[in-house]
């Protein structure tokens, strides 16, 4: 359920992610009755698969604007909270939702648990780069302010994600700052590039990176904390949207543009299709104890379909349990050896932090 | 001097502004003999004002590298100590450098002092919005932790650029942050938050703003602290870069292609004007005792002569007058009635601490 496009996105992007995977299936949380009046909606090359997909009847559904706090009060019976207990009872191996993102956020940590003594889990999403790659980042909402800890965390996270998800050998990690030298940047940020050039050659650290590093392909995961991830990426949403407006507009101009700009419509279809973030789509909730995606609530049927495929992946490789191990074994990060962690309330504090 | 095209671009750029603007007259810093040899390459149309144009030996340069610290021991007898020397003594009514930012409000600073208590200046430039405007963002990056009190000196500077400088009737003030809700947020934002809606009508405050707004036109001035503003002023830069490049290997991308992109090219060559940063060029350090322009180090002759012709305005309004004038009225902010203000030390501290 969910979504700022309603169910509709949400059922067919399911029915997709089936003809996708042969061996997934997915059981769907929501009113039966909207889902069902969907499904029968379905086309038919998207009924094939229709028997591995179950619906779950949920009578309530939290609402976009629901504060994680309150959501997390009236969970009971909602489509989130219900999904969550299946992936909590390892009923379902991992939960996808394109809702409330503050919300899932809170609920997933009291239904599953983080991994390792992590706080809060962490958002990780893709962005395209220059040379057709793409780049990790995060965090990207989740928290506002990050100790230089909680960097390091992100970082070693990103890394076991980008490296066993995605399959890159040597995932380069970078620390996102104003400049690139060691002196620059506020407190946290300088610790955490100490504390993750101590590690060697554990991990791929190529040092910091500036704002215009992040399209550069220079990076293949980039960790900041979530007040900063979360405004990058918006601000990057709104100036792709102006610059797509600002094209269309300029072959709509006069007559001569027009049609110029028929002509030029397939490759500018190209074009958006390179850098439709549904190619990306599936943000991943990093640290928690259960595998969790999240699809932009913007994202269409095959965009979620792309968030499900995400987690098809960390089921293969059962990322929360590498998560685990590996920040387990960094036995040589240097405050693991000095001492306590200011790790804070492993309660539920602040949930109204989240973004939504 | 300086910029990261070399003189070439701020000689043909200061004599571009002596074209524009016939009352203005002109002292460029730096080695004679280098300048000389590129006045001596101006093409014909810019050597009518050459007469406006007067040159000032400054033997020594401060590199791009060079630290803010390191500028500050070492700035004798360099292009922009000297430059800032004659804009304290009143000779000059204004300085633009494409040089290094660091230095240049290191320097700055020390050679001009700030208005109102102010600890730093900061940094505002114009960013183009949906519809076809333009919206001031400041702190761009002298900031790199800001207090409630720092965002609320920088909203009022803002506000009092755009309002004198751009001649908008009620600028539209905004914070930028993760949520539109007032519990979203970092303390220091949802404190400034409160101070700005406690200023009533003396500040047309429409509250928060989220990454993807500052494209929207929503709002005339974003306010953010130096960290957050420079990471998405140059993400933002990266992001529009990878975009143009995706562009031209669309149409260059087999024959059918470079056909419709030759056809296309008008069209596309508006587009890049439109969004052309030149437009836009010229960052102001707003808060000084006087006026200093930041052209872009990457900026050509005409971007240079827009950095220009931002001083040029701000000397016609005596912006650092107006800006003593509005931040000593602001009796109504609660801190000032409430008690001392923690702006920290009154020297130099950090300097290295300014991006590059």
């Amino acid at each position: 359920m969910g979504g700022d496009l309603g169910p509709r996105a949400t059922v067919r992007g399911a029915a997709e992610a089936l003809q996708l995977h042969p061996e997934l299936t997915l059981r769907l949380f929501g009113p039966v009755d909207t889902l069902q009046a969907e499904l029968d909606q379905l086309p038919l090359r998207l009924r094939r698969a229709e028997s591995r997909l179950a619906l779950v009847h949920a009578p309530n559904v939290i609402s976009q604007a629901q504060k994680p706090s309150a959501a997390l009060r009236s969970s009971h019976g909602t489509s989130l909270a219900l999904m969550l207990e299946d992936v909590a009872t390892g009923n379902s191996a991992a939960g996808v939702s394109a809702g409330n993102t503050g919300a899932l956020m809170a609920l997933s940590r009291r239904a599953l648990g983080t991994v390792a003594g992590i706080p809060r889990p962490a958002i990780s999403t893709a962005i395209p780069t220059r040379g057709g790659g793409r780049c990790y980042m995060l965090d990207m909402g989740a928290n506002i302010e990050s100790s230089a800890q909680r960097l390091v965390e992100f970082a070693v996270m990103g890394e076991v994600a980008a490296r066993c998800v995605d399959g890159l050998a040597k995932p380069r990690v970078a620390l996102l700052n104003v400049g690139v030298e060691a002196t620059k940047g506020p407190a946290n940020v300088r610790q955490a590039d100490e504390w993750l050039r101590s590690l060697g050659n554990d991990l791929n650290y190529i040092g910091f990176i500036e704002g215009d590093g992040l399209f550069s392909g220079k990076a293949d995961v980039v960790v900041c904390d979530g007040f900063v991830g979360n405004i990058v990426l918006k601000s990057s949403e709104g100036l792709a949207r102006m610059l797509i407006e600002r094209v269309q507009a300029t072959f709509g101009a006069h007559w001569g543009s027009r049609l110029v700009g028929m002509l030029a419509k397939p490759a500018l279809l190209r074009l958006k299709r390179q850098l439709d973030p549904v190619r990306y789509n599936g943000a991943s909730l990093l640290g928690l104890s259960g595998i969790v995606v999240k699809s932009h609530g913007r994202a269409e049927a095959q965009g979620f379909a792309c968030a499900v495929s995400r987690a098809v992946q960390e089921v293969r490789i059962n990322l929360p349990c590498l998560l685990e191990r590996e920040l387990g074994q960094r036995s040589s990060i240097p405050w693991v050896a000095s001492g306590p962690r200011d790790r804070g309330s492993p309660t539920l504090s602040k949930p109204d932090e989240f973004p939504s």
